[in-house]
């Protein structure tokens, strides 16, 4: 093994802890430091820094993973970062990303550095599996499913009803939906037949809870064109039964390569914790920047610029003999 | 659109018939010729071409689809085609990869060429996922199931028992197996817990059923290590039953990010026809190599050195805007 990729986190958050947990188990990875606005002897981990002291890091981190949320946290601090180090982010606003993309591109084609935008699951490997199908099966459909699992914007948003304490939201995909897709049957769905939105609700003492159902089930965008569940739950039980965050999909496209012959391919995730999963997938990009960075490319690129066998830590003569 | 990518097939065998209707439903891409060992005139297709005339078409193909077989064709072919084009093929006899690997890359690298070997779904796609997923998820197993599906070389075996008039031998995954692996139980498994053989066999008259039958099931490494179905049959019913040539299989990794914490990938394939599928992937890495042929690229190159977005008729802005 040549020498380890030393690795900063920025923001410790659930995907920060998670980054923090990869690299442990990945070998040719060593994480010299945690960045965070807050104040580092507030906790007891000795790897955080102040987010100030950053500068000082310079030659002694190859690769920064930004690990904030893609609302406030990544604009701001993606090109900050980049005048100073190579990064990958889990920008997930798919809006923004061309403007994001076209901003870090500038700074980093400025400063030689190199940045992936967007890795992570969804945006990042279903993004893959997107093009990758639908580069093979031009005439197709290709349908996203998410979940189980939580929708963090979803949960806020129910959060903000008068007299919700907390709240949870799964998104589900529609079973049968998902069967008639598989089944090649190539329909258009609306939006209530792919998705299921199930939501646990903790309310204050002597809330409405007629009215704060009605509330979800009609907010606009969030609820009301989906079959929406409520279901009202003491803190005790809620604090118990939805501390994890499972998470999942599906990507599947369907095809015909001619009349009649269909061919379809299907991408599954199903995973226990959402934020390990997608910080572990932030680390194999973190890998590929370093070296391409080593090899001289500069500015920004997605999971669609990177090839497959650079996310490895295997050599290519290894790849094409044990996995090829 | 630019110019269309000019491509030739050699070799008009299933996989080649399937690579001229590839590209007839790939609006970027222009069938030049088809080039073949036999006489030209005795088949009514216009665009056959004689293998021996191929350099008469050095200025007028973009890239070659080396559509022969990886026992006999492929491994004399590539080398000699690649003197004079850009080609991808999808040789298939893992243990050889390296050494036509490094044929083809000498070849290349002197002629100015660029060839993709062993694209299609596996090796191809499927090597991509166990490279993709064991990437993301070190610590964990991957499994590949292939089928329900025609094995050539199991079919060709049982055609030379003694006594058997034609075959046929579909490998089907054990469901028990990958409900198991599904459930993420990680355990290992005996060749005989992942694969079922299902052997449909028309004899000759007079035939010994009970002896074909004994041979084929204690055949060493094609079939004594499963569990062997042989359904004997007419051949007016073996002929109209037995046509298609659905395939397909499963990449499956499951692992852990941390203790207990369970994450798991799965890439699947449900194909009505192999040869139009495995097509299909070979033709959109010929997008790939044309492309990073004109950027000056040459040598060898296999599905783990291609960035994903070279696959897709797409621009980089227009993937990033509607794929990501």
């Amino acid at each position: 093994m040549s020498e380890r990729i030393r690795v900063g986190i920025v923001g410790y958050g659930n995907v920060g802890r998670g980054a923090a947990q990869a690299v442990s188990i990945n070998d040719d990875f060593e994480l010299i430091g945690i960045f965070t606005r807050r104040d580092p002897n507030s906790d007891p981990n000795p790897l955080l820094i102040s987010m100030d002291d950053m500068e000082q890091y310079v030659d002694k981190i190859d690769v920064m993973l930004m690990c904030g949320g893609s609302a406030a946290d990544l604009p701001e601090q993606v090109p900050e970062v980049v005048k100073m180090f190579n990064a990958v982010d889990s920008f997930d606003t798919h809006a923004q990303i061309p403007a994001h993309f076209a901003k870090v591109d500038e700074v980093t084609k400025a400063s030689g550095k190199l940045c992936v935008i967007s890795t992570g699951w969804d945006p990042g490997l279903f993004s893959i599996m997107r093009v990758l199908s639908e580069a093979i099966l031009p005439v197709g459909k290709t349908y996203t499913f998410w979940g189980k699992g939580v929708s963090q914007g979803h949960s806020d948003a129910i959060r903000q009803v008068e007299g919700v304490a907390d709240a949870r939201q799964y998104t589900v995909p529609i079973e049968e939906t998902l069967e008639s897709v598989r089944a090649g049957e190539n329909k258009d769905y609306i939006t209530r037949q792919m998705h299921l939105r199930d939501c646990y609700v903790v309310t204050e003492e002597g809330a409405d809870l007629a009215r704060i159902e009605k509330e979800i089930k009609e907010m606009p965008y969030y609820f009301a064109d989906y079959d929406t569940r409520v279901t009202f739950m003491k803190k005790e039980d809620f604090d118990r039964e939805h501390v994890s965050m499972p998470h999942g999909g599906f990507v599947i496209r369907s095809g015909e390569t001619s009349n009649g012959t269909k061919q379809m391919m299907e991408f599954a995730l199903k995973l226990d914790s959402n934020p390990e999963f997608t910080s572990s997938a932030m680390l194999c990009f973190a890998r590929a920047v370093h070296h391409m960075s080593k090899e001289g490319k500069t500015g920004a690129m997605t999971a669609f610029d990177v090839p497959i066998g650079a996310l490895s830590i295997h050599s290519s003569e290894k790849l094409r003999k044990d996995f090829l």
